[in-house]
């Protein structure tokens, strides 16, 4: 892969919060130009750092870009054939099925078209086989391909390597949810200073079906879905960024907690690929009383490029038939836009990508 | 009751932030005189109001009082029979039970005795009737009574009105808990800001444990626990007062979700009693989207004196067998203090109290 | 004034969070009857209890009132003849010049027309001869009545006492403003947590005007104002309710610490006039080293219906000619509706309102 | 210097908040070996991995390490001569003279020795000619050079550009200070939840004492402080790192505007020395309306070793003789360790330590 020259890309949303964890992550990425920032009426023609949000200074490769409209032909017009959406779900639907159709590829954090039986919901440490939903003759159209809801990814991460030894009847995960997961604004201050608000808006629906979805089992063109019932309460904490989980699964089989364990320290499915982005191990599994923490753990993930992909487990309790566990990941990396660039990294890797732009 | 005198008392413990509790709901309270205010032999001499941790300013009863040595044989000269133990768990058993033996009477937020078979742990709406564990004749020896740990008591006041309807198999409780339950300086401000900290030592063997006893059923002498299976989780949010739990109760049955909540906005048993701090009614069902909420739900609670000591039960959704809801109350009212201070009035009203000091 | 009648009033944006704490505030008032709740079109027809935001529960008597328009002619038609508003600033201006010209007094707390010379800008303990302004004979008109912003009230309450006997060269004040100062929404709680952020539009020039004009001496039908230089420094930090204010006077005379501290406990002004809302007494100095706090002296005042507008003053230091002392009120009662409530008294105590509706 | 040997250091108070600083930026230095960490009796044989508090994760250099006691006579035995060192104020005294009698040279964060008039107070970019007041002969002792006080370093390197055209009658500068600076567990989470504390023990006094001292003029063997009123006002808010303030300089003079902007951008007087952790430039000015914030700039400082080491001003207001405005800087890091290790590298590429251990 090394050899071959970075693909143009553009970012579709880039003022906002994922928009820019996108900006952040692929301004300097070995496989991906540094991106167009699309903007909305509202946000074209302003510069990228006059808008930043993050706590982490704006990259130097994106700082002074302006925003600019991001047209299907346009982008043809210079060559990108890869868009990165950050749209706010609900308007990304139809906007992204346009890029589609036009022969541009999209990788999206948007929830439209995750449970569209032909688009891949995809973590590919998980269900990279999904990944074949889309068909290998797509006659001049793009690719479409969606990473889950934020709460989700830790959670299917989690379950991925023990749920053939737990054969799950029922998972149970309660969620401490961050801030930045509503975006900015997002969550007024007045609302959750000294607070807990416990309900986001469809979440515990996203969470269940996502969840089941993600961990079944590709039959050709379609999933089965993990016959697992899956039971979520989601929370808003006070919390800047990475969503903690409380997660009790009820087994159906009794490996011993040593297997368990064994399992989410083996796990390392994308081993051979050599994704520029994947963290190494993908699960880490801590041994101490009081982790995983969102101020410690968030940014967990190595090499330098994965910080913030890997999911972090810790306080597992095995009285069987449940299992009881934390996890931790961050919401706007993990399970948000470096989600989508770890899709588009398997996908050009196994060869679903042009090799060059244009 | 109202023509009776008012019994002396003492707070042990006075000084940390559940015996500030006690000294706020005792300093005028129409059953009890402003209490006595025991301190350990660095608190003693202290003057109340420079050691005050609350946010609501010190009663005025009690403000200027100093933290004195309360022996069981000094309060037996100053003619106090009732002692409400603040007590931090570890070292209160053997205090309080040397209370016991020299006839004075002791309400303990402690847990050291909590689990003995002829102590009751009560919580008046949820089994009254444990009281009479205790016995009547008990050869000069005090009362013991115990109120729940701070996280247990808002859980089994919602589900008591419920658990006849479903009869549970299984009982999941994730907990949202907060800063005061870890007392006074408990959490370091370094450890919780930005964070969450999913670990409470011993809080989940607690709750599980004392849930089960309380809405267990006295047979004679003893108590034959619920056979449900509890699963917590327990986590530190940075709220400062009011634990919020996230719970999913398994049925074995499945009534219609009117009649589910009917039997929380029926709940009142305690209503002929007119124990002076007994919220009326104890649960509050909320229709909101998004409550209950610590900020706004913690002080739930009427008449005025009753104040914090109700429970906030919403966000209910039954998908049979699985029932979901959260409940909130108040740690250091309903879950600490006030709990103590409503079995002392239930002992008064069912004649286990003297009607007079001394 | 006990024996007259209340008079009828109306609330002005009474949807947003200071429009709320005027309804807390007039709910049960001795002067006033419970107000009729002026909404936007945004807000008309929905009920106040589903749009609160204040963490204390709603006030029983308008809980369950529904936003209405309230545009003079209809309020004259309702014999209503006093409004408070809580309208934003920039847009209140023409509105509430409407309302006095159908002769509605209007007791504003925004900023339009707080330097307007013909416009009281009243704290009724600092200047309330400044009520004068307004003349007698107004021709049919209402009265209009400013309170000052949020961070000047604080502020001038602890000057007026000492300004006499330290005649100040300049007055340096930084503030510690509370989230609830910037309304609901308000301030995205990305932008907050874990942060201070050292800007807050417009508020420095406002309070550096606002307490030069406010200590200022009337001469005949204008103020001139305190020749003192006055230099602030705003920003807010994650608290919920209560500016805390850093003060350094440097005083062109020396008097004693002692009567310094003699000023500020001996100011009662108010003390023959029998408030309802008047705080006595309004300046309170606390003694110890490290107060006063926005979570314990937010609420500082009495008797109860005062609860919230006495200002606190403490850490008190004298090092000729500097005078350093930190205060603080709450921003949203003492510096917001509670301060137009007050000022509304006080015009009333001294016949510049009707003394009965219509 | 790169060809110069690393020197072997050590740590004193390893397990403490600034230790921890110091370990992280010791563990991959160029100039010194990764530290030996030295521990109290409670701490030692621990591993520094297991006491880690910092929200970034331990370097792995040091993280296995355990805590050990380090003697002077260990010390010299294992050929260290030179240790940085975490103690507490009060007790870190009679230690580090000790240290220096027996020839190890000490950089001290601790207060007890700043104000000692033979002992540099030392900030490189600032008043790097007081470190000659040590002189050159030493008899066999240590060096012991000091860094002030978190709240003062950022504001002597905002000052010591601005002072020369200033030529200040009064600085008057209010702190919004960070729960880091004062350690672990330092600050219970219930004293500042929703909270200001306007008290910091001893803080108001150090920030003026050594500003003067800092900002003063060298003559021979002694510091002329700078005859400028200091005037503090100290408060601690809810965040983690960094200090910010709030300054007002009365000054004598009337530069332009330009010129005081010019004098803070061109100031870099450490440019020819290239000391590993010297920030470049040392003081950035920002021209947004609403910086410097902690959660943005606290890490400011460029090459990535300096990360943290910059003071970042903004909000620059100029109205004669008053300019006001904020700095921010990083107190564990420019205010803490990371300004006894530019100490220490401003000493040894003067020629102050030995070029090698032992």
């Amino acid at each position: 892969m090394s050899d071959e020259p970075r693909l143009p890309c553009a970012i579709l949303g880039a003022s906002g919060y994922i928009g820019q964890h996108f900006a952040r992550l692929l301004s300097d990425h070995p496989w991906f130009e540094p991106p167009l920032l699309g903007g909305s009426a509202r946000s074209v023609g302003r510069r990228l750092g006059d808008l930043w949000q993050l706590a982490e200074p704006p990259p130097v490769e994106v700082e002074n870009e302006r925003l600019r409209a991001t047209s299907p032909s346009r982008l043809a017009r210079q060559g990108v054939r890869v868009v990165f959406s950050a749209l706010p779900s609900g308007t990304a639907g139809p906007v992204e099925a346009e890029y589609v159709r036009r022969g541009i590829s999209v990788f999206s954090n948007a929830a439209d078209h995750r449970m569209d039986p032909s688009v891949p919901l995809l973590v590919p440490e998980v269900n990279a086989d999904h990944l074949d939903l889309v068909g290998r003759r797509r006659g001049g159209r793009g690719l479409l391909v969606t990473n889950p809801n934020c709460s989700t990814t830790g959670l299917v991460l989690a379950l991925a390597p023990i749920v053939p030894l737990l054969r799950p009847r029922a998972v149970h995960a309660s969620t401490y949810q961050s801030l930045s997961g509503a975006g900015y604004p997002g969550v007024p201050s007045l609302a959750i200073a000294d607070n807990v608000v416990p309900f986001i808006r469809e979440e515990e629906e996203k969470m269940e079906r996502e969840s089941a979805r993600i961990l079944g089992t590709r039959r050709g063109a379609r999933v089965v879905p993990l016959p697992t019932a899956f039971l979520a309460h989601c929370a808003r904490v006070a919390t800047r960024e990475g969503h903690l989980e409380a997660v009790t699964v009820e087994a159906t089989r009794r490996p011993t907690l040593a297997s368990v364990e064994g399992a989410w320290t083996a796990f390392d499915p994308l081993a051979t690929l050599d994704l520029p982005t994947a963290p190494r191990p993908p699960v880490l599994l801590r041994p101490e009383s009081d982790r995983p923490q969102p101020l410690r753990d968030r940014w967990a993930g190595s090499p330098a490029r994965a910080r913030g992909m890997a999911a972090v487990v810790g306080r597992v309790r095995w009285t069987p038939p449940y299992l009881r566990f934390f996890v931790l990941s961050h919401n706007a990396v993990r399970g948000g836009a470096g989600g989508s660039v770890l899709n588009a990294e398997l996908a050009r890797a196994r060869g679903f990508l042009p090799t060059r732009g244009g």
